[in-house]
């Protein structure tokens, strides 16, 4: 990358910065003990020559962009497998795993690598699936990379109703043997990345049928490609599934099985089993199979969704900051953009919701590990707060970071547009999370049941767990008197959240008591369903960061910085949902304005310290990788650069004006 | 095209439709006689084998995207001239041009052709500013396609404002030359489409110095190369900007001018003009180049905004009515999506604003012309209406179709995401209409200047136009009480438009009565005053539905589905903007729900229309462009034959295996 000096006026900005800059950056990262951890990572992977490329992907064609992935993903996974060796943090392979990929997916491979869920989760499932003696057949071999893995559930007509699976696996008992079918066009396996042309060994999930009976969803271990030939084994078809909006280099495939024998022992039987002579075998336990699901959850909003707010809204404010256009006073010559409020409203939120939903993850995480620690104990009790919370953090926060990140990317006008700003390939990744892991609306439809079923045992007189307590006093709050504070707003937020669920629950019960079956009056009423969950989400992301602010141990210059944030996005939510809060909440029409006001009072105060607020997310500009948004501003100077990388521009004249052009123009058609 | 029979599905959706769908196709055409044009062009151009691909343009590289693109648009438009020639129909080369490209960017040339703006704005430009003699010189040789041209004005630096473009052009009387230059990074023409490598013409707007006065931006016509060589012009740096979120056939390109000569007839001088001497004459009427940025954003609200809102609804529409997913009823068996309200939530709403944008499309267009025949007579009393009228339309259809595609993409759940749904395609086209030909925000402003100004008016008792007259009555209305119709809400429009149009009027004045500069009095409520011009443009939506609702001459059948579409959208942006209409209108929180049964029970109505609603589009297959979207409704089997088109698929195992994944598998790391 080329070295340039600062420009002026992001220097200017980042003079006089109230607060410590690395104070907020060692909070952002949770420690500075992790601080220093993922500087160490970046140094140790971003500064290897080898990684570069010297043309952008998006220049390649999609079969190049997919051999350029898998030349670095060989060079990187064994810098990888190094780095795991010296670097025993305490963490989980999974977690490292994923810290690691916010690098590759945005610095190294965009598009990510097709070795993704060979880490993600063909070993996290052997190794949660497996018997003892599965493990040791499989497991050492996937750790030394010696197979390499994925995971196919999803097929072509079939994602969320997982019952609804087609691909069938029949025991044999006469040859001891499981044979794999795909009996139908829909039954392909769709979308496991790797699948295409990269793994040899897949999880796939399919109907076990044994002793003439389906016993539901099950695991094998199948073998896809001989590791000498790489050719498909005996019995399967296998490919990539064509070119996307965006993760291309991830190479995710479709399989078909024409009965292919696999051995008894290629079933995971850690839970249920086939014995020899046929006989199935149940799971004593299944809700721990669940909690791989919540834990992706999580980890998806504990460890993207940030980061791409947070590399959206460094990219928008400082461009904003160097980018002069129009003149707010006529001669005064033309001004820094982000001095417009109009801007300010597009940026400043999604540099709160990256705090807020940070503060929301950190949470969940902290719930998400109290409860498995019970969860192993066999204390189920709280896994369905768990999960309710998992399903609406996921949903709400990746549709809000898509919107956002849009919202950032037009706030840079038609450069945002370009690729070398790096707007389009996060969006890709952004808008991805909003389908994969459970569909958004599927996943508030899932929050809503917990909710609807919290306001049945509330009126029973049964315990409410922590989450959802409000449910019992949200109604009382409704006599106090409007005060424009922190406060006051959260529980305007818990107001909200208590009457849409009331709502949804006696909607469905006039229905039922109108003659509709349980499931009609349900599904009448999903989307007032979705918008409760939304609404309770909200206010679990409100909370968890009006406390975390109130408790951190900040230095007072943080916490008054931080608490605007938290004003700023309570003020931008409660504007956008108005009518909710003027429907639900103690807010007046006469108390609106105070509310608008406190918006645009948050934008006066947050504009001084923007810059210095999106310097402490602390992104390298190799992760940042935008013309548009390196800490130097030199904005211009690498837009330019940029477009001389493409290999359009490294002739003069293309080939098509000989072959094509020239004849046209003379044709004088 | 690979022919399939109907799925059953859709063939059942399709039978006992109401009412006459080819009636609904000729009124969203604008006539019987349009319609048929239409599929004669559609025959015309998307039966020629000769343009049709092998390899879908994602697979290919960004420089072989270039040259494909250049070699179909050699072809094709030998055959629009041919066209052209045969069927004079009335319309300005633009206007049939514009429905061209509606077929080309979505079924010949994804991310359109470089030979776009030299249709688009080269050929009008040199028309509209060239004297007579100029348009001797040019136009003959522009319309047989010797030259090529494009409009550069655009800067790396600077858009919005343009009076604050850098490039200038300077008269020498010794020669009687102009001297182009581009004194600074900044000043490099960016963005012109097919300036990257493909036209050797270019109208380059520059700032004119003469007798060392500066007279503020001109435009004057460049050769930028060599007809023989194509080689750039000595003095010229020219290349392509780069790749982009989309539009990556369309060859933008930057160029920087190092003195370069040309003649002063080069200076297009129907208007302004500078003398051999070098005096320069002022232009008489500059009012009408300020006509053509009207034109041209009038042209994007009535031919694309609607056509990309009506091909994503038709996709859309169509998947879900073929795609089974889950069960409504345990053990009912999977049902078919649409079926979800959830579902109908996402999509729907996109039916129902294809129609209500093409209504208020259609009345801008007419005001359009009234006013230009009055331009022509010197008239301007209605220019500063239809300009307001224009950019908030433009402003807020894009905004909302961009929008609305994406809810359709995320309705298709993962196969949304695929290439091949050409979700993505339709997205980038829909979004990049969003920045270009005015900012969004900076057109809401505009507006709302416009808004402001009548309001002020009216105060002191001036005559409103036709548009704002709401601003005289909109306070009587909110006496009313509220009845959930048609009417009713329509009027609730204007009581929120007017009600936001006064608070910012006075909150400016107290702004200004507390010391504030008038600018800053304006500055300080930018975000208001886009809300503002965002509600009167929603008021003009729902009433030029409404009337042509109404009015037009239709059977009864299909006077009941649009008027639920009119009451469905109504409900919906209600509801999307509830604070609004509980502060300002006289909605009231009781008759709330009211409007979210209305909501719901449009859907009900809509759902047994929905797919012959989207057949009334009656969008050629090759348009749609989708596999998810075919009117024969395979959605499956176009997937995977989709996929086999990826270059990846060809061979069995790509050579990265040999090369990279083999001996990273052997080494046992």
């Amino acid at each position: 990358m080329k070295q340039y000096t600062v420009n002026k006026d992001l220097k200017k900005e980042r003079k006089d910065c109230p607060f410590d800059a690395e104070e907020l950056t060692r909070f952002w990262d949770g420690g500075a003990d992790k601080t220093l951890n993922r500087r160490k990572m970046e140094t140790f992977f971003l500064s290897d020559p080898i990684l570069k490329d010297d043309i952008p992907s998006e220049y390649l064609s999609h079969k190049e962009r997919y051999e350029h992935a898998i030349r670095k993903s060989c060079i990187l996974f064994k810098k990888f497998n190094a780095w795991q060796e010296k670097n025993d943090d305490g963490r989980s392979l999974t977690e490292t795993y994923i810290t690691f990929l916010g690098l590759v997916n945005s610095a190294i491979i965009k598009g990510s690598s097709p070795f993704t869920v060979h880490y993600l989760m063909f070993i996290p499932t052997l190794m949660s699936q497996g018997t003892s003696e599965q493990q040791a057949e499989w497991v050492g071999q996937a750790f030394s990379n010696q197979i390499l893995g994925t995971y196919a559930q999803t097929e072509l007509g079939h994602g969320t109703f997982i019952r609804g699976l087609e691909t069938t696996c029949t025991y044999d008992p006469a040859t001891e043997e499981f044979i794999l079918n795909s009996p139908t066009l829909t039954s392909y396996k769709w979308w496991p990345a790797g699948l295409g042309h990269t793994c040899n060994y897949a999880i796939v999930m399919a109907q076990l049928y044994t002793q003439g009976k389906c016993h539901g969803i099950h695991s094998f271990i199948v073998k896809i490609r001989d590791e000498e030939t790489w050719k498909p084994m005996p019995g399967i078809k296998v490919g990539e599934i064509g070119s996307k909006l965006g993760l291309n280099s991830i190479n995710n495939g479709y399989i078909a099985f024409d009965n292919v024998r696999i051995s008894r022992m290629q079933m995971l039987m850690k839970n249920a089993q086939v014995l020899k002579c046929g006989t199935y075998k149940k799971s004593v336990n299944d809700k721990l199979t669940y909690s791989t699901m919540i834990f992706v959850r999580a980890i998806i909003v504990k460890d993207m969704i940030s980061g791409f707010l947070s590399i959206a809204s460094t990219i928008a404010t400082r461009y904003s900051c160097v980018r002069r256009q129009s003149e707010l006073i006529t001669g005064a010559g033309e001004c820094q953009i982000l001095d417009f409020q109009t801007q300010q409203f597009k940026i400043f939120p999604a540099i709160a919701m990256s705090f807020a939903y940070k503060c929301a993850a950190s949470r969940l995480w902290n719930i998400y590990t109290g409860v498995t620690s019970m969860l192993i104990k066999g204390d189920l009790e709280l896994l369905p707060e768990l999960h309710g919370l998992a399903c609406c953090l996921k949903a709400v926060s990746t549709a809000d970071a898509a919107l956002a990140v849009t919202s950032c990317r037009l706030a840079c006008g038609g450069h945002g547009y370009m690729n070398s700003s790096n707007f389009p390939n996060i969006y890709s990744l952004t808008t991805a999370a909003e389908t994969y892991e459970g569909e958004n609306t599927v996943l508030l439809l899932q929050t809503a049941r917990f909710l609807v079923k919290a306001f049945a045992n509330n009126i029973s007189g049964k315990k409410l767990t922590d989450t959802v307590m409000y449910l019992n006093n949200f109604k009382l709050l409704k006599r106090n008197n409007w005060i424009t504070n922190l406060e006051c707003m959260t529980e305007a937020f818990s107001q909200v959240a208590g009457s849409k669920i009331e709502n949804c629950y006696y909607s469905i019960k006039q229905n039922i008591k109108s003659g509709m079956s349980k499931e009609n009056a349900w599904n009448t009423t999903t989307i007032k369903l979705t918008k409760a969950a939304e609404a309770h989400c909200r206010l679990f992301v409100i909370k968890s960061f009006a406390t975390t602010v109130k408790t951190a141990k900040l230095s007072a210059e943080l916490m008054i910085v931080l608490t605007d944030l938290c004003e700023l996005i309570c003020a931008h939510w409660i504007l956008n949902q108005l009518g909710d809060f003027l429907q639900y909440s103690n807010l007046k029409r006469r108390d609106v304005s105070s509310i608008e006001y406190l918006l645009e009072d948050c934008f006066k105060r947050i504009r001084p310290v923007a810059v210095s607020l999106v310097d402490s997310f602390d992104i390298h500009d190799e992760i940042l990788n935008s013309s548009l948004g390196m800490y130097d501003g030199n904005v211009y100077e690498r837009l330019l650069e940029d477009a001389n990388k493409s290999p359009l521009n490294k002739e003069p004249v293309n080939e098509s004006f000989h072959k094509y052009l020239k004849p046209y123009l003379k044709s004088k058609l």
